[in-house]
């Protein structure tokens, strides 16, 4: 347990420093513009995707310098996304600090006077042009590894991965997100969800595993059994984490949450906890969960009757059982693996973000 | 004359084809989203850049098949910076068909019966998502050269320039044109001017060349005499081109434009036929020119007074000078290169830009 703190808070500081003498961002102009590029990645946070890079090639008995440069670009990769999300999402907050959006369009109306409107949309523009330099970035930064030693024929196929199968599942995973979010939730099945929620969540962390992994072998299999072990990991690891994180918006304490609670039921989003609850309930039931739906607010009472008919659904405890079946999956594929330190990091990894801990 | 249009004929269709057959954007979900992706590559369009690939590769003796990969990228890499400036600039029309980001807001409208402003915003984010995946894309495809007997390394070396050199200067141009429109118009020199303009219309066009030359070679060598020459060409050629943009967008035809006449007066814009204006102006002249700026439509007696502002000033003249002056600076980079069919066609090229017959 210490152990797992004392290296994720060595994988945070490896990667903050690294981050923060890239030059990368330096000849991106205007200056408002190389701001925006450099904000997200070297915020902190809690650095789980790159430490999945890290942790996997030294699994397999890597050189961990070798893939600090992909753990990087994982790490970018993961912000360029959050960057075009929170304008999508209309998030004015990330980690604590105004988005991208947010900053800039402050900066443009203390430092270039510009009328609200105007500001707000020059925010936009800036942050949707970050994101897409950032994605640039990111390329370049995993490209890079060749320059630490990795054989250029495998750099160029993990820049491919990247490029084909992360992008189109992590983009398509968002934008069936938004999609959602125009229809009834009732109309939303299951496996669209679990989907939806590996493409935004699971595949990055796949993604940041094999690369992991390859730079340690010498080579990218996503068909060995080592690479499929890790897939199977990162997919059930992924699920049990949004599935927890569901519950914890409903069940959980809003002081801790960093969000409203209920913000899932005021969106009408198809949680599993919602599909769950729908294919249970009689009309009845469903009538009064369908009027929990899009509240101006939630009081108490409106908290606590959701609470109820998602207990006596059957629906909470459904997706109580899910999310121990996923993180036993996930540890289970660890088995398959190398018996060491970096394994029993992955397996601890299940455990802390479950209790969220980390 | 007729070689150089059937050739640039070849290439629409070689390119057509090979995008159209491209299965990269099949994956991906939901089906709007793949729609969007496919969308502004398939349009067609004049194909420049994607020409600008192969003829540099034929102008070395290289092998087309090898580049048409690469000639795709570039033309994806183009069109995903195009989707993205549709909503930066809010244009609805694009090669006269609906802008991507108005076409799923429609889709929003109609098929998911959406409310305007929701489809609106649908349309926006699902655009900024396809921008996203076509530079994955781009990428890809780049990559993807390896696949046809170009050395690992170099299609690496390629993918590394293009999101370095490419994205930064290609973005950086945008950015600060973005930033230009939040500005006194006056007070932006005319260097600031001429780098944005290479970084918008220049980088492309040299990378475009300078990939078709390197697949040629088996190198990419940006240093050395060929390939400067090249980025010559392309830089004086790009900065003709938009400076007779600018020309044309006063005292050309509306009817041919395309869009309103005198519409950079009207965004007040810093174009160098404004900023060679107010040099050469008084202080009485500077306030005529200044009343004509944001005005809410342009009648003839304006456009006539326009016109006789930039004449009198002598700014009209100085810009026609520029032209000349950049597009013989472009012709006699060529002739440093291999006499050939291949030179002769980007000789052609810089007369019919000009002349706006392609």
């Amino acid at each position: 347990m210490e152990a797992f703190k004392d290296e994720l808070r060595r994988v945070g500081e490896q990667i903050g420093e690294f981050i923060q003498n890239d030059p990368f961002p330096e000849t991106v102009r205007p200056p408002a513009l190389g701001d925006a590029v450099r904000d997200y990645p070297g915020r902190g946070g809690k650095r789980i995707r790159p430490a999945l890079v890290l942790w996997a090639c030294e699994l397999f008995g890597g050189d961990r310098e070798q893939a600090i440069p992909a753990a990087a670009a994982i790490e970018i990769y993961h912000n360029w996304t959050l960057v075009h999300d929170d304008i999508i999402d209309r998030d004015d907050l990330r980690r604590g600090m105004p988005s991208t959006h947010v900053t800039v369009r402050d900066y443009a109306a203390s430092k270039l006077n510009a009328a609200p409107e105007q500001a707000a949309f020059f925010g936009e523009s800036l942050a949707i042009l970050a994101g897409d330099v950032q994605q640039g970035w990111a390329v370049e930064r995993l490209a890079s590894v060749a320059d630490r030693g990795v054989d250029p024929a495998l750099a160029l196929t993990l820049v491919r991965a990247m490029q084909t199968k992360l992008n189109r599942e992590l983009i398509s995973g968002e934008a069936r997100d938004v999609e959602f979010e125009l229809l009834d939730p009732s109309a939303v099945s299951i496996p669209d969800v679990m989907s939806m929620i590996n493409g935004k969540t699971g595949a990055i962390m796949e993604f940041a595993l094999h690369c992991g992994a390859a730079i340690a072998k010498g080579a990218y299999e996503p068909k060995s059994p080592d690479f499929v072990a890790l897939s199977r990991y990162a997919v059930n690891l992924a699920a049990a984490f949004q599935l927890q994180d569901d519950m914890l918006g409903v069940f959980g304490d809003e002081k801790v949450l960093g969000k409203p609670i209920c913000s899932d039921f005021q969106e009408a989003k198809p949680t599993m906890l919602f599909l769950e609850a729908i294919h249970h309930l009689d009309a009845a039931g469903r009538a009064r969960l369908d009027s929990c739906l899009r509240l101006p607010r939630y009081t108490d009472a409106d908290v606590a009757a959701i609470r109820a008919i998602l207990t006596e659904s059957g629906s909470a405890e459904t997706v109580r059982n899910s999310i121990a079946a996923l993180s036993a999956c996930a540890s289970a594929a660890l088995r398959q693996l190398p018996d060491n330190q970096w394994r029993t990091m992955l397996d601890t990894l299940v455990e802390q973000m479950l209790v969220r801990s980390v």
